[in-house]
């Protein structure tokens, strides 16, 4: 029989394949909302095992977040201990209002057009402003408009609706699909009578579960082309409904990543 | 010494050689604004050498635009009479208030852009939409923005000023130069002693000059660039400054171009 963290793992699969560093990522940023906090390897084993994923893949890929800054480990006796590494932390703390916080303000998005000799030009604008290409040298753009450099050409939106085509493209940029298949799954969750596992280890892998999914999809679609779209986004209610069930689980306690090691 | 309309012809010699079969229409044209009225051949030569222009070169300017349909003519004994044909009036009426007409109300400006897979998409807007393009796939456009097909994006001016690389598009696309140009010359005409000749020839040849001279720019202007650039642009200057020597010189009469005949 299926129970909550198998429906939810088989539905994020079916979107995206689950990656094991990518999950790793997920929980050990989670965990470490207030401050690094490292989970022994045999919790995380336990947790990749009960999503569905191979444990044994657990060394090689805890290896390479090593390699490339991500995560830190000491060893205690027998047993390892892996945490976010403080570059990672601050990475993960810059977006996470993103995936913790409300949606964000109604904004206006603008229309900019780059002048003709600003190839790649997008890569200009400061962090704060995000922009999605709709031609080879005009972009919508969300964010602080004073940021855009002077040079470009800034319009606002006109009386009438973004035409299909632009449509196409910010839903695509904006994840509109990716946001409604996961809003579905959850959904589907919270129906289900176990929806609320007594399990620690249930809970915890659900909650990382539906956050992993949250988060690669939040960090992918692109904040101009959510703006462009308006108040009916999926975005919307995509992150009500994960924030739902994020709030039902309960916040992540010391016991629950302890209750394997 | 220079007199009112050497001083012209040179000044509009300077900007662009006079083309004898575009005089001939604007003269034509002039003439004819509450109908049709032909003029001998005889008045048409004095008047051309008068602005010194080849009278020899008149029998071939004539012959192709009887060809292309733009004049008609007839034959009175040794007398030649030519006016425009219906079709050239139509034309002519069709761009009149422009010439002779106050400057456009102001409207705003629209940037438009064109979906990916319509490429030449300009050509598909009614003639009371007017447009320049800005890049390969956007254009600035004056005119009822209703009548911008359904399918392409439209927004409006925002909080920021063109930048210069708009600027520069659409001071050449309003013959921003011309203007200036035209004007600077009708101004030096003015400070003549005798600006308004005695001669009723010399008053003809002045007004069809400055009338061929603002008639080329204005129609060769864009108003979307001219709407773009807004209440500060050089054809209202001129155009203030063209018709106040129209309006000093006097309307066309019969005597004048019967002068020669």
């Amino acid at each position: 029989m299926r129970d909550a963290v198998n429906a939810l793992a088989e539905a994020l699969n079916t979107e995206d394949p689950l990656k094991l560093w990518s999950f790793l990522v997920s929980c050990l940023g989670d965990v470490s909302q207030d401050g690094a906090v490292e989970v022994s390897g045999i919790t995380l084993s336990a947790l990749v095992e009960r999503v569905g994923l191979q444990p044994q893949a657990m060394r090689v890929a805890l290896h390479r977040l090593k390699r490339d800054g991500w995560v830190e480990s000491r060893r205690v006796g027998r047993v390892g201990y892996h945490r976010l590494s403080d570059n990672a932390l601050r990475r993960t703390r810059a977006v996470a209002a993103r995936i913790y916080g409300p949606a964000a303000a109604e904004t206006e998005w603008h229309l900019v057009g780059l002048p003709p000799d600003a190839p790649d030009g997008l890569a200009l604008l400061p962090d704060r402003v995000s922009a999605i290409a709709i031609s080879r040298s005009f972009a919508l753009v969300s964010g602080p408009v004073d940021d855009v450099p002077e040079d470009w050409l800034v319009t606002a939106p006109g009386a009438r609706d973004l035409p299909a085509w632009v449509q196409d493209i910010v839903a695509k940029a904006a994840c509109e699909s990716g946001f409604a298949g996961l809003e579905a799954a959850v959904a589907a969750i919270d129906a289900l009578p176990e929806a609320l596992p007594d399990e620690q280890l249930d809970r915890f892998a659900l909650r990382v579960l539906v956050l992993h999914g949250w988060r690669r999809l939040v960090l992918r679609s692109n904040p101009a082309a959510e703006t462009a779209i308006g108040v009916g986004r999926a975005e919307m209610t995509c992150r009500a409904r994960v924030h739902g069930l994020l709030e039902r689980l309960g916040p992540v306690t010391p016991e629950w990543f302890q209750v394997a090691s």
